[in-house]
């Protein structure tokens, strides 16, 4: 079965779920240009989750596909907490925030018994999570509602591991992709590897469709993809100039200037790697800081630096997601650009 | 012009040159299978490289590429000598090596004058240069001699630099790639990128043919390759269990195992960025130590270690080479291997 036919799409381009520069409009858009547009859901609590799903059925008719984060929430470690604050109190003296005013804890939530309560009730053609799968009882339930489940490897074991647990389909996670690493096994980064070596790798180890994400910027790059043996493509970072993404007029500048052939991935925003552009807080504190608290636990903190910093018309500190190829990346219509990237798929 | 035609050659198949596991038995073998062996030179003295030329001409006819490190020799740093020995001296105790008997200093120069004699004198069809080019005088006897020049590239500014400079081709290397990276305008690895996002970038930024080269294992990679637009590929990893290398027992044992998922680009073993399989000593003092000193100056420290602990069959302290994709190592003849890879790319 093709990739189209699994999940009932006309071409094999997944619009990579992207938390904080989009939401409902970009899939929207994607969906209707016959790729599958993704929902991230990361930032949204419930009822926001339903009111974007709501609003992308009220124009579209196609499959579309909601994403979640499903990390295990840390314990609040007030030693390490200590520690990172400290590594940025001259930002906070420099911008004259309190920091005692920044409450500590998690600033969202991974996939839990109320999401999957959304599901159910709105039954979206496909769900999609990073950093492994929730519980087993979870994933049944989202499994129950007809939903085609898709998780991120960014190993041959971790493809291994998301086959035995029932993915419909594997998304190859090259380490030319921008955001989070899906990464779920290991902490060691050594592990990653770039997408043209996973790709063909996770194909041979596996026998559900293939997925190939990062680095894939134009019709070249979802050829290069299906070369490999991949099934269809995620692209994230061409969106980002579309007009539907609500990516910042900073983030964009940044994104079409020669500063974004320099990112890294970086644990200074969230706390987990997750590649951006190379800006203030990443080259003086990353880009791994061993200071930075579990996922999500540095976000209220760098949250606080980066919303007065912006407010200042500074980026010292905004996390500027883009992969390492940043070539596709144009101010054109969402739809066109699903056009075109599936022009080499078919 | 294809690269074929440029380079005299049948295959679009470049074996990439590696020192310290290849001579001139794997060239012959490539070359006469139609693709281009490489004769690494970064270890040979100049009596070496004749006696190794003149053996390729002995058993093939065919086009061979002789390829050069061309690094500024930097002084001596006594400062960071004494850093160097002393994170190392643990081991030195442990392995019971009196650490002044070692000598400091480089243990292999660039191409230079002497260099460019033989190359003169042996006329080969290609030479190629990692870490840039040497001087303008040199190129300029290189490239009177008759022979097409290649280089590497690891960013869109360094092939741009090399096509200004004169190179017939760019070889653009992406991170996967196994060995010393050909970075040479930056410091900063944050500038590294994989392979399918170089590529297509690289050959939208030069006029002069681009070859692939990092993470492309079998003939599913060179098929992507060329979809990217490379005219070509060059493949060094899977040649290293062939019977013409010379890859040590212990190097080919951990190529053919699990183990060889795991590599980093590190400057432990020579002072410059190299991708190798982590083993201890990438584990304790890497895999990038600030208290490494300046390429090569690495090298005989690192190498006393190497050889004490190999005497006792430990790997600790040993270079294993390899890129990110060990899954087309097999141990067939360089001949059938560069067939295959072949058979993609025509």
């Amino acid at each position: 079965m093709t990739l189209q036919d699994l999940l009932g799409i006309e071409l094999p381009i997944i619009q990579a779920p992207m938390a904080g520069v989009q939401g409902s409009a970009l899939a929207i858009a994607v969906s209707n240009a016959g790729g599958l547009g993704s929902l991230p859901c990361a930032l949204l609590d419930v009822d926001g989750i339903r009111r974007e799903i709501a609003a992308i059925r009220a124009q579209t008719s196609r499959p579309f596909n909601v994403n979640f984060f499903c990390h295990t929430e840390p314990e609040l470690d007030a030693a390490r907490d200590r520690v990172w604050r400290a590594a940025l109190s001259p930002y906070f003296t420099e911008l004259g925030i309190d920091a005692d005013t920044i409450q500590a804890g998690p600033g969202r939530a991974p996939f839990n018994s109320d999401i999957a309560d959304v599901i159910e009730e709105s039954r979206p053609a496909v769900v999609s999570f990073h950093f492994g799968l929730p519980s087993s009882d979870l994933v049944a339930r989202v499994r129950a509602s007809g939903a085609k489940i898709l998780s991120s490897a960014t190993t041959v074991d971790e493809a291994r591991w998301l086959e035995a647990h029932g993915v419909d389909a594997v998304i190859a996670q090259g380490l030319e992709a921008g955001g989070h690493r899906g990464v779920f096994l290991s902490d060691d980064l050594s592990t990653q590897t770039g997408t043209l070596a996973l790709v063909p790798q996770v194909v041979a180890a596996v026998k559900v469709p293939v997925i190939a994400a990062g680095g894939i910027a134009d019709r070249t790059g979802v050829a290069a993809a299906m070369a490999l043996g991949a099934a269809g493509v995620q692209v994230g970072t061409a969106y980002l100039l579309c007009p539907e993404a609500t990516t910042s007029p900073m983030h964009r500048a940044a994104l079409a200037s020669d500063r974004a052939r320099v990112t890294a991935i970086t644990n200074v925003f969230t706390g987990r790697p997750a590649r951006a552009i190379v800006n203030r807080i990443v080259r003086e504190l990353g880009p791994i800081s061993h200071a930075a608290p579990a996922f999500p636990l540095a976000v209220p903190t760098v949250y606080a630096l980066r919303a007065k910093a912006e407010s200042l018309g500074r980026e010292d500190f905004s996390p500027m997601w883009a992969g390492q190829n940043t070539s596709g990346c144009r101010a054109i219509p969402a739809a066109d650009l699903t056009s075109e990237l599936g022009s080499a798929g078919l």
